[in-house]
């Protein structure tokens, strides 16, 4: 019987676990893919000596169709040497389930991956960071995905792990320069208030490797530096506790007064509009109240009552109810315009 | 000069990378910790064989204290073996800025953490996984925040990972079926319709161990099964690409009718509210129609304008717009019962 493993190489040339070694040794086959990062001739030296054994060297292409792959995995005994933790990828998460599916046996040895490891590596709580985001060369310049993952991480005061990717294919990778450009292109477009060129950051880059190098500062000084080699992540921090504080301070070697929160300035959408409506309804209100008669004494009472209830819900938080209460207390209002009672002053 | 290193342990007794193995043997000191998994003794004598030396094992007291550690560290290069990701968990966080405060040289040689693996392992997209939550022993009767989590998660249509502690010290851990009834009994409790006893979720029990093992099935069916020894992760997918309900069919052995999306069911308070006061507004608005004079055809169409409007909003997913425009649309019809104009219905 044959059977297909996936062993995670970990993050450096030496990031290889024992059991991932004797996967590797014990295969009849043993192929090493090298698509996602550099190709970097020291891996393949390493991982032969430590396993005593050869390897092939394999791309993209031969992985994505898998045929050869999984036409040997039915008799034999197949190793895929993969960077990093194999499954993150959806490619292998295919080819997995069609070795499944053909009736072969599979096996996965997990790997340090750099989407956890970024995140650890920084200071911050692992379990305050929401979803993380993989910028293409492709997308750099149309971030509309990203912008939004991080807006609505950074509302729930979650920090946010951008990968860069690198394309072994074309050669070229997306430098945290343009990462940064492409996010201010974002928010020139739809201006929310995301990202500034005052936004604070960190950037790891060659993380787990010993060229490896970190920055921490704001968007604008990130901008101009030079990051060498990639891969390189971005990481927007949310909300912070003074722990994390402390913690970028001290492994990013800043001072901690230039280690700042980017939640405070997100404003959620009723946050920014529910205290100008109530201003403005209140303002109108005043402009017509001494004109009202007393039957219209009921209609006066219930807009200063929802105006109330409007700042109460986004008090605790109550967005929509906060929003429906406003627009009612206006709409009590205006309708004594509608209907030409009195005009109004909005 | 002194130096403090974090070597990750990765997932089993045989997960050390080689650079791990490096930096033990290297060491003038070297610990290994074991308060957040249970104590395998295989785990020491592997280290022990593949470093040719000796560890001295410490407790959580022991890291959390630290004094040893970093008064060692000041001139000996001491290593502290930790399971998983070395820098996953606070206490080594906290550690390594004190360290770093006092001049101590740190490094960090990352390992494969469940909080990777365990979203890689189960053939969900990596990138879909929004906030991990940690399910403690202490915890799982008021789980209100993993609740609340859970939630917004399922909002996004994004996979959640709830992570089940193991409490070396009370040698107790949480079980998949504890952790489900803790969810169930959160949504008793606040009733917003996040999970119900047909919520379909993943459970890995001691993931990249050789005794390892996974299910799928609703939380009525997982809350019958035994799962053996922890660790344990529960995973509630969300919104599910159809080569996500391949994988998980052909990972988890079940047929894919049965693979179900969480996602579908989770409603914003808005989608829930705007339709049923637009219909509300629509049938007090036909009720009164024919009994107001022309004065009032002004409130009339806009009445049916803010109506329409807080239905596109809802459709291009304006929750608060919505919300503002139906409650606008009820003030100005209202207004005419509270200036005694004409009785509504509503």
């Amino acid at each position: 019987m044959g059977k297909l493993s996936f062993v995670g190489l970990g993050l450096g040339p030496r990031g290889i676990s024992l059991e991932g070694i004797d996967e590797l040794r014990d295969a009849d086959v043993a192929y090493l893919e090298y698509y996602t990062t550099p190709h970097e001739p020291r891996l393949l030296k390493e991982l032969e000596s430590a396993t005593g054994r050869r390897l092939s060297m394999v791309d993209r292409a031969f992985v994505e169709d898998g045929t050869r792959i999984l036409t040997e995995a039915k008799e034999k005994r197949v190793a895929l040497a993969v960077l990093g933790d194999p499954m993150i990828a959806t490619t292998h998460d295919e080819l997995r389930v069609r070795a499944v599916r053909s009736g072969v046996e599979t096996k996965v040895i997990h790997g340090a991956t750099i989407v956890s490891a970024s995140a650890s590596a920084s200071g911050l709580h692992y379990y305050k960071f929401s979803r993380t985001v993989t910028v293409t060369r492709e997308a750099v310049n149309r971030l509309t995905q990203a912008y939004h993952i991080l807006h609505q991480n950074l509302l729930e005061g979650a920090h946010t792990l951008l990968l860069l990717e690198y394309d072994v294919d074309s050669g070229e990778g997306v430098s945290p320069a343009e990462a940064i450009a492409g996010l201010l292109l974002a928010e020139a477009n739809f201006k929310r208030g995301v990202v500034s060129e005052r936004t604070f950051a960190l950037v790891e880059s060659r993380l787990g490797r010993e060229d490896g190098a970190r920055f921490a500062d704001e968007f604008v000084e990130l901008s101009k530096l030079k990051y060498g080699e990639p891969p390189h992540s971005l990481i927007v921090p949310g909300k912070l506790h003074f722990t994390e504080v402390e913690a970028i301070s001290a492994i990013f070697d800043i001072d901690e007064a230039k280690v700042r929160d980017n939640s405070e300035a997100v404003l959620r959408t009723a946050q920014t509009l529910v205290p100008k409506y109530v201003a403005k309804t209140r303002r109108a209100l005043n402009g017509v109240r001494s004109k009202l008669g007393p039957q219209y004494s009921s209609v006066v009472e219930n807009v200063e009552l929802y105006m109330r209830d409007a700042e109460v819900n986004l008090a605790n938080g109550e967005d929509e109810l906060a929003m429906l209460n406003i627009g009612y207390a206006e709409g009590l209002l205006d309708s004594l315009s509608f209907s030409g009672v009195t005009k109004i002053d909005w």
